[in-house]
């Protein structure tokens, strides 16, 4: 009953979306309705069922870093997380700035992969030329224009220029740009009258900047990771030094709530999976980033839970946005079937993330992720009283969304 | 006869503005021409008369460091200079944030100024409101983006947004923003529709973004201060750290050369005239900045000897752009007598800015100010056998550009 309730309610509230609905359709195809999605789903045993999620910002740290994360542990996570594709970043060791690296990838990928997948190419300052010859094998341009992890950064803005003129137009840029950094990244979105894609937006002023900028017609989108709409620096004090880096850094409280007030600017809600692991975390000179494939959905669903998000709000920035602006392929007979009810604990030691710890460890989370399908197979299930699944998919079954046209 | 060939070559050479001859015109006004301007020069003894330059970009340091300069030997070194209107910085002490400390500012400039002035006023956190009712008062907004001499400084991208919102229509803008700050000053005069000022452009980067914002028709417009077109950081061991230092940094020589190369994209010479005295500039916490009002016209008149810039690049750049960017009016019966062929050796003694130092001194230079008459008056004029000048202007002489209509 609580389920049909909820259901309801997300359907029916006042200017909720209307393009949740076709995105759960079985086969054979039916015009899609807010009102068949609404019985169909109260039909099937009140089980929600989502789009397979789409993660357009992690960090899989292979090649290089393997004890970290590979694409085994890290497509597993992603499977456990609901999310059926993920776009991984290029500051791997070697990072992926050529044709050689990204073969490295690809070779990673497609032997150990669990779920489907495209690589980044990250903009070096030589490479603008070779770069655009693999454009068509890559999920979009990373340029990292601000302090990472790794040694990719632009720091001379005649190169972004390079690389903007001769990407090809149509294929995605991604740019790592905080604060005035993003500004500028947005300035050459408006003068190359092309997309650029801002990735974990996280602070105040960069939301309304962006928000100003859409309202003028530049054609910038961004993302959000969880770990600012949920941490702020409040929490650095409880999660320790080490445990709490990560870039963006995390931001003040006020920063936080204003991702909140500007939801509808967020386009993309991206984990940033950035997988260290505890030890490295916890030791004198900490590398930033949180990881993040297992524990987005279930926040999110909570705040679904707690009235801060439409169950549209969520399909939209994980499935049907970054499906569009990174031009990504359908996954035919692909979806996550959740509990939208479960209440369960965050617990690190159910995760499939080689990392192994969260910064989330510990949260009561409402929303549950007890089933995933992709392209017609079972890939995930929620093991009987407990919080931690069963990977089902094997390595190498996962495939390059690039391969599929 | 060498005079003559001067004035002949710049003014026929090819691709020349046409727009120098009517500077020049004494009454009553005949129409401009470079054939007049040229017959008028060659008969004038060899004397070549030049507009009174605005410098748009000038600190005088009082209130608040009078030992530096102050409103007196800030608008002689001026008037040395040949500059006959100066735009004053608003990071004095008190700094010129609301009506009060404009106050001050006025009543220092009125009793003591002997070049005409106008009063930037800064923009800080929570002034965005009252800076625009005293906005028919300045010369216009400044806006410190970026780590400057003293504590004006605009950390929050929401509060550019404030400013550029408040502050009136037609009213100049002027950033102090480098590099990918620069790229966001320039973002939000595309957002807002409307002019922004970079002050003081040293980077390749820049001079280049800005080359394409011009092209794609933002409304943004630069000053290059003489120390970035003739100075490096190869400079730096010659200076020493503490004289050397100077905001924007003396970049590389690459940087140097690209300022030369876009010279089509320079709107104004500026000279940021930065005074310090040399115990400062020595001691062990140096700040940042040069004197420049009397180096700047022989360092770039020696440029023209050179063949480097054309006379009528200057003279756009110091009086013809600056005059329409910030919308000054016409200062009548006012001009610089010059020696274009005098060779002399500048040098600190013979300077009037208090700070007793340039870093420019025991350059041989080619071009010397000889008279400078304002609104009529000699209000300067160079010594017999002597590279040092005597001000005729008596303090409280200048005016305030601004009570002029």
């Amino acid at each position: 009953m609580l389920v049909r309730e909820l259901m309801f309610l997300q359907l029916f509230r006042p200017g909720a979306a209307a393009c949740v609905g076709d995105l759960f359709l079985p086969p054979p195809k039916i015009e899609p309705s807010r009102l068949y999605f609404f019985i169909w789903n109260i039909f099937d045993k009140g089980k929600m069922k989502l789009p397979g999620l789409i993660d357009p910002h992690v960090h899989l740290r292979e090649p290089g870093a393997a004890h970290k994360e590979d694409w085994d542990t890290g497509t597993a996570a992603a499977l456990a997380g609901g999310f059926t594709a993920v776009l991984t970043m290029p500051n791997t060791n070697p990072p992926i700035i050529n044709a050689q690296s990204l073969a490295i990838a690809e070779q990673a990928a497609s032997s150990k992969a669990r779920c489907d997948y495209a690589h980044y190419l990250g903009a070096g300052p030589h490479n603008s030329h070779e770069l655009a010859e693999l454009a068509p094998r890559a999920a979009g341009l990373k340029m990292y224009l601000d302090n990472t992890y790794g040694p990719l950064r632009l720091d001379d803005m005649s190169l972004w220029m390079e690389h903007f003129a001769r990407w090809p137009r149509g294929m995605p840029i991604v740019a790592h740009a905080e604060s005035r950094t993003m500004a500028g990244g947005i300035l050459l979105s408006a003068l190359f009258d092309r997309p650029v894609h801002i990735a974990h937006v996280s602070l105040r002023e960069e939301i309304l900047l962006i928000r100003l900028a859409k309202e003028k017609g530049i054609k910038v989108t961004c993302e959000v990771a969880p770990h600012h709409l949920f941490l702020s620096t409040d929490d650095l004090p409880a999660l320790g030094a080490g445990r709490g880096e990560v870039r963006p850094r995390l931001a003040s409280p006020v920063d936080r709530e204003a991702l909140w007030a500007n939801l509808e600017v967020i386009d993309c809600f991206a984990t940033d999976h950035a997988p260290h692991t505890l030890e490295e975390k916890d030791s004198f000179n900490p590398p930033p980033g949180f990881p993040g494939l297992e524990t987005a959905l279930p926040l999110l669903l909570t705040a679904v839970s707690g009235g801060r998000l439409s169950l549209d709000d969520l399909v939209a920035r994980m499935h049907i946005n970054p499906r569009r602006i990174f031009s990504l392929p359908e996954q035919p007979e692909t979806w996550v079937e959740v509990d939208p009810l479960a209440e369960w604990e965050i617990r690190a030691e159910n995760m499939h993330t080689r990392c192994a710890w969260t910064p989330f460890d510990g949260w009561k989370v409402r929303g549950q992720v007890q089933r995933v399908v992709l392209r017609g197979r079972e890939v995930y299930r929620l093991g009987e009283n407990t919080d931690r699944g069963e990977i089902r998919a094997s390595p190498g079954s996962g495939r390059n969304l690039r391969d599929i046209s």
